[in-house]
């Protein structure tokens, strides 16, 4: 490849990591704000994160559209190869928490407008972490960091204890009072669609792994070859 | 590329096709069997559900070095590297779904040890038609046919709806007698499990009609250019 062809494909390969980021900055942010509607009762902040998704979907567009145009007209082998194709993977698992993200925000339109159950303790926590091992696993992802990728997988277990305790707290409560069963449903939804938000993460973290490692930790026990490594 | 290569990569290309359909047979019987587990109350059935799950992970990843050899190897232009770029993706698809087949079934080894709520008629019918949707997304994909990829997308709204019917009933349950929300909460997840799968199938037809039009249905009102098209 003539240097300056080198250039250009380094500059896109630039380019494609900053927009990853910047898919995932607003991902992040819609999950926060979606959590944020629902503790402090916010429906127009709710309803800003619905139309906020717009943008989330035209940056997975382009974002996909770079990788092609990459894989098409600069034919890149090895390591950039599989940076390329894992983008396209992660680009999918960061388009669909912004999908779970405006699926919270409808949950707090829906909540808002009903008495407040209890203050909202655990579910803020499940979104800060959830949006934690996002921004880990992204950050892992750009700089090629199989460790720090390891360090989400450990925390998708709090999440996941997190949601047992909550769905234990919402079961009790519809059991003493059946008239709450509505909200807390809602609410048992929204803590629902946070595990998937910390699931998505977990799964790019283990792609990053793979990535970099060259194994395959999504399933202990099958080994995986690198093509072109 | 000389005529023996091209020969070879049209074999190769073939193979993946028939890998895609083979890993989507997999998860299409993990589906059906994991409701049955929960309709005839077998538990046995459900163990193997979760036994078998170790084949699908095993030929994801498969398909997934499969594509990168392609990838790397033949560098494949045009559609036939929007083929396996989206191939890259789908699998991915696949194999969430053969996990969350595996979730259903778990949830029936909860289940069948507890006194049966009501008879199942409405789950089943669920994933009769998330079956069906996931069978006719990848056979679109396969023979490149966006107009039945088309059909899978109606077909989400009735599994939604059914989904919605069940989560009244189920609410109605609890609320009446409180002692059924366990069993209640779970029957509900299966439904959340099931409407995933549906969703997964979703997606998928989503993308076989953008590699087939060039035009991204997932997000109406952006537009997307096709590298290399």
């Amino acid at each position: 490849m003539p240097i300056h062809t080198d250039k250009m494909f380094e500059a896109e390969l630039k380019d494609l990591r900053e927009r990853l980021l910047k898919l995932g900055g607003l991902v992040e942010q819609a999950i926060a704000s979606s959590v944020r509607s629902l503790a402090e009762r916010d429906t127009e902040l709710a309803q800003r994160v619905c139309e906020n998704d717009k943008r989330v979907n035209r940056l997975e567009v382009e974002i996909d559209e770079l990788c092609l145009r990459l894989l098409a007209l600069r034919q890149p082998a090895a390591s950039d190869l599989r940076f390329i194709t894992l983008a396209l993977k992660v680009v999918t698992d960061l388009e669909r928490i912004g999908d779970l993200a405006v699926n919270v925000a409808e949950r707090a339109v829906q909540l808002n407008a009903m008495p407040q159950l209890k203050p909202y303790i655990d579910i803020p926590r499940m979104a800060e972490i959830a949006q934690a091992m996002l921004k880990e696993a992204l950050d892992a992802f750009v700089a090629g960091d199989a460790s720090r990728a390891r360090g989400v997988l450990e925390r998708d277990d709090e999440v996941d204890k997190l949601y047992h305790e909550i769905f234990r707290e919402l079961v009790g409560f519809m059991v003493q009072d059946p008239q709450t069963t509505p909200r807390a449903m809602a609410v048992l939804f929204v803590a629902k669609h946070l595990e998937r938000i910390a699931d998505h993460a977990t799964n790019v973290a283990e792609m990053v792994i793979f990535y970099v490692e060259g194994r395959d930790v999504r399933h202990p026990g099958s080994r995986r070859e690198l093509a072109g490594a």
